[in-house]
């Protein structure tokens, strides 16, 4: 592992750092918020999945939260979107290949032997962390933004006891059901659409659930609402009765302005959870 | 004036406008973000001028002030820190030319007519910014990182009476006296150093001060405060009994990492004076 940088920030670290992922197949970046508590011993991990075309990079720079993880003393994981480099599959679209990968294994040609998200983000990266920094792998979260949140829903459901709570902001909710979802299942996993179940938020809420608090934040004003479905998972979460708070957040759209508007809201949740 | 972009943001709302720039003699863009009371008449105004190579929005999208600004019922505005385009001079270096118009009106060529930044903030911006938005033009405030630390201060020294508190992270403070400054000021400005005195924040520190609070943070591992020369300024402001806060915040570097993590202390110095 290597350190790519590391910046005094609120009190805490904010480091970004390098490794050759097994999974992958490829070097992967990740940023890493720890707060000042993690010099005396282990803290509480959220993670932050983030969405399409993004890279470690837009969250850790942009969603303002490291201000309250350093209030309520828990560290941040950002990782990249996909595997990345020369090698690598690509599409020219932008929700396809590079910076989309979905948090999938994928099973296709081209996107083997790299594409392979979830267990990247399952296994590979919480193993590196709680084994190289002081971080509590017991009291883990998880959040994510758009593509992101789709991928925190569908890891906190399809692995029970992983996460304490999970949150997202514009989460796809559906993504058998729409096209943020059914290109890239299809791409990634072929065209046996039972494959494609465990990966969509909506039908894991109804078959399954989640053993915690939810908390999803989807703007009104959401220029691609359309395609994130919120209403398939809403209607899940209440059929369930599954406990959870939805909240849709007038005149908001799907920008970063959006995310940093709420993040406070999202840690001090977690941060109930974890230090519970 | 044009809308570039409006998104809701902290109950109000982060609009980007461009406009065709008399001062600057090409179009220029800035970020303005207008807090939910602006809805009821005019608020407060806190100006946040950027570093080298920055545009409106990297403060804009980095720094987190907007959660602080809303909290106290300001608006905040992000200008571009040149003049840009096609037809506008610029320089391979950084540190000249476009993205570094270092906040003076510059008499030399080829940086003549464009690269009259001084004019623009002083004069042209607030004047539209008055007419067009909720904005209280009794009530202002300046702020800045580097480069925009550097113009904070020096404009509000040179303008008496309209800008009720001044504040600069990692301000440029001796320019005369650093490489950076003293090339810009010979490029801009001309060989007379008589010239460049009134754009040096030590110099008008002690001439002149200012009358109305002061804040500046620095980071103790600032990578460029050689360049920085905080000495000098907190020199003149002791010599000069002038009332300030200098903080050298230890561990922090040059990184919008160290912008967010003081900006809240920041916006909530500004709106003392503001709201008093």
């Amino acid at each position: 592992m290597q350190t790519v940088s590391e910046n005094a920030c609120f009190g805490g670290t904010q480091g970004v750092y390098s490794h050759k992922s097994t999974a992958c197949s490829c070097d992967m970046t990740f940023g890493l918020f720890l707060p000042e508590e993690a010099k005396d011993g282990p803290v509480p991990l959220l993670w932050y999945l983030s969405g399409l075309t993004c890279t470690h990079e837009n969250a850790m720079t942009k969603a303002g939260a490291q201000a309250w993880a350093a209030d309520h003393s828990i560290a941040l994981v950002f990782p990249d979107t996909s595997p990345r480099g020369e090698g690598v599959a690509d599409h020219e679209d932008y929700d396809l290949g590079q910076g989309a990968g979905f948090y999938v294994n994928a099973t296709q040609k081209p996107w083997v032997p790299h594409f392979r998200m979830w267990d990247y983000i399952a296994d590979e990266l919480p193993a590196l962390l709680t084994e190289k920094f002081a971080i509590d792998g017991d009291r883990q979260a998880i959040t994510g933004h758009s593509m992101g949140g789709h991928g925190a829903l569908t890891l906190a459901m399809n692995l029970p006891g992983r996460f304490r709570s999970v949150s997202a902001f514009s989460p796809i909710c559906n993504p058998t059901g729409a096209d943020w979802g059914r290109k890239q299942l299809a791409a990634y996993l072929g065209e046996d659409e039972s494959l494609w179940e465990r990966h969509d938020a909506s039908i894991m809420m109804r078959k399954t659930g989640f053993d915690g608090p939810v908390l999803i934040d989807t703007g009104s004003s959401d220029q691609f609402i359309e395609l994130l479905r919120p209403e398939t998972l809403a209607e899940a979460i209440a059929t369930r009765r599954q406990p959870a708070t939805l909240r849709l957040q007038p005149g908001y759209d799907h920008s970063y302005f959006f995310v940093s508007s709420f993040i406070e809201d999202h840690v001090a949740f977690h941060a109930q959870a974890l230090w519970s």
